[in-house]
C-alpha cells in the first residue's frame, strides 16, 4: 500500500493513496491518527485500517490537487548516512568506509514534495544527494541481527537531503550543514515493505536537476544495506515507530563535478525510485 | 525560578521548584501543559503561571521523594557543541575551534537525575562530559543577531554528554558516539535566564566522578557564549520553543587521562553548576 501526508486547511494529516487520488484516513476512521508516527507508535494495523478505508465510500481528494507536507513531520529521530555508495565516497576522495558516517537531521529541516528547497542566505554551495528514506513501523529490540532486522520497516520514501557544503566542512562534524532550514524533501508518498523487494535492494535510483540526470544508480550499491544499519543502530540506540534512516547517496553531486553545479532560485530537483516515485523540489533562495 | 519535570504514575510532567518541595504544575491548573516544550510552544507565560501557583494552595511534593524525567523528554533538537572550551580542546590534542563543532543527540538518549547513564555492551570506553544547557523558550528569527540572542532563552540546566568514545571516533562524524540510549543525563532543575547572569557566565562548573573533582571550570571559559551559539544557530535553523542547547564540556574527561579513567557499574557521575544544581546518575552496565 502507499501512504502520503498532506495539508488539510494547514494541518499535516495522514492518508492513504488509491490510484491517482488519496483518502484521509482520518475522516474516514477518527481512531486513526493523523500523524504517521503517532499512529505507528499507537501500534495501529494502518496496512489493515487504511484497506478498510480504501473499499468504503469514503471521498477521494486528486492527488494533483493537494499540497504535501513531509511524510513524517516529525519523526522522533531523523538518522542519515554519509558515503553509503562507493562511486560516492570515491568522488568526495574518500575510501570505502568500514563503519557508517551517521549523522543526525532535525524535523526543522524538513520540507515536503512541492516545498521549495531554500538555497541559503550564508552560502551558494547548495548541493543536492539522491536517497532512500526508511521509516520504522515497529520498535527495534536492542542489539537486532541483520537477518532479523527488516521486520521492523514499515516502508520506504524519497528523500533530498540537501547539504550546504561549505557548513558542512567547516568543521569534521557534517551536522550543521545539513539541517538548514527547509533542505530535507520527504515524500511525497511511502511504498510499504511488503510491497518492494527485501530491503528495498535493486532499484533503481535518480537525482535529476532541470530534468537532466545527474545521479543514476541502483539502490544495490549501498554499501550498508538497510539490514545491516537497522542492526548496527541497534547496537547503539533504539530506533522507534517514525524514526527515519536516510540511506546515503550514490555519486554524481555537485560538489564533485567540475565545475562543481550549484543548485540556486528557479531550479527544480527530482530524487526517482523505482516502484516508490518521484520527489520533486523548487529551489528558492533565502535572499528574496 | 526554577522548574523540574517528574514522573506522576510514570508521565513526565512539568512542576515548579518551591523550597525544598515541587508542585505539579498542570495539577494546579490544567491549561498548563505538562509538558515544558509543549508549555513553551504554547505560548503559556510559565513563570507568571507559576508564581500564581507557588502562592496558592496547591499540594506539594518533597523533592526528595520523586523520580524525575529528563527536563525536556523530548525536545525538538538537541544541539550539543564539542569542543567549547579550550583547555578541553587542547587535551584532546584539537586546536581552538574557529566554528563550533556541532551534533545533535535524539531524544532516545536522553536520561533524567537519578537515572542510571548504561554503560553500553559493545564498548568499554564510556565516558562523562559536565556540560551546561540551555532551554530555548521562543522561536528564534533566523539571523538573529548575537546582541539580540539572549532573549530567547527560557533557562538554564546540567547536563552530562556521556560519551562512548570508541564509536565517536569510528569515523569522523561523533554523532553515533553521542547517541547510545541512556546516556545523556538531564536536570534535574531549569534555573530561568532571570535569575543568572546574562548566557550564564560567570558559573562554577564541575564534574565529579564517586565524589572525586575531575573536571572544574567555569562557564566564562567557553570559547562560544551562548549568544554567539544562537546567533551562529539563527544563520543555519530554526531554534524552536523546547529545543536545548549543550555548551560543551571543560577539560579533565576520561579518556584525556593517563591511564584513561572509563566508566563503569556502580559509580556515580555528578555535575553540579554554581546556581543550577546537581546532576547525579549512577552509572549501569548494560551487561547484567
Amino acid at each position: 500500500m502507499r501512504f502520503t501526508t498532506y495539508l488539510n486547511n494547514g494541518v499535516a494529516r495522514l492518508a492513504v493513496v488509491d490510484g491517482d487520488s488519496l483518502i484521509d484516513l482520518n475522516s474516514a476512521d477518527q481512531r486513526i491518527p493523523s500523524d504517521l508516527r503517532v499512529a505507528l507508535k499507537a501500534g495501529v494495523e494502518l496496512q489493515t485500517r487504511a484497506r478498510e478505508v480504501v473499499a468504503s465510500a469514503t471521498p477521494r481528494i486528486k492527488l494533483s490537487s493537494v499540497t504535501f507536507a513531509p511524510l513524517v513531520p516529525e519523526p522522533g529521530k531523523t538518522v542519515c548516512l554519509g558515503l553509503n555508495y562507493f562511486d560516492h565516497a570515491k568522488e568526495g576522495g574518500r575510501d570505502k568506509p568500514e563503519y557508517p558516517w551517521f549523522f543526525f537531521r532535525g524535523a526543522s529541516s524538513l520540507i515536503a514534495h512541492g516545498d521549495a528547497g531554500v538555497a541559503p542566505l550564508v552560502s551558494s554551495k547548495f548541493d543536492y544527494e539522491a536517497e532512500l528514506a526508511v521509516v520504522i513501523g515497529q520498535k527495534v529490540p536492542r542489539h537486532t541481527k541483520e537477518a532479523d532486522a527488516l521486520q521492523y520497516v514499515f516502508g520506504y520514501s524519497c528523500f533530498n537531503d540537501m547539504s550546504v557544503r561549505d557548513y558542512q566542512k567547516r568543521t569534521p562534524q557534517w551536522t550543521i550543514g545539513k539541517n538548514f532550514d527547509a533542505t530535507g524533501g520527504f515524500g511525497p508518498v511511502l511504498v510499504t515493505a511488503d510491497e518492494l523487494p527485501p530491503g528495498a535492494v535493486g532499484l533503481k535510483i535518480q537525482g535529476r536537476l532541470n530534468g537532466e540526470v545527474m545521479q543514476d544508480a541502483n539502490t544495490s550499491d549501498m554499501i550498508f544495506s538497510v539490514a545491516e544499519t537497522i542492526a548496527l543502530l541497534a547496537d547503539v540506540l533504539t530506533l522507534e515507530p517514525g524514526d527515519v534512516i536516510v540511506m546515503g547517496t550514490p555519486a554524481g553531486v555537485g560538489q564533485a563535478r567540475t565545475p562543481p553545479v550549484w543548485m540556486k532560485d528557479g531550479d527544480t530537483f527530482e530524487v526517482e525510485i523505482e516502484r516508490i516515485g518521484t520527489l520533486s523540489n523548487p529551489i528558492a533562495s533565502e535572499h528574496k
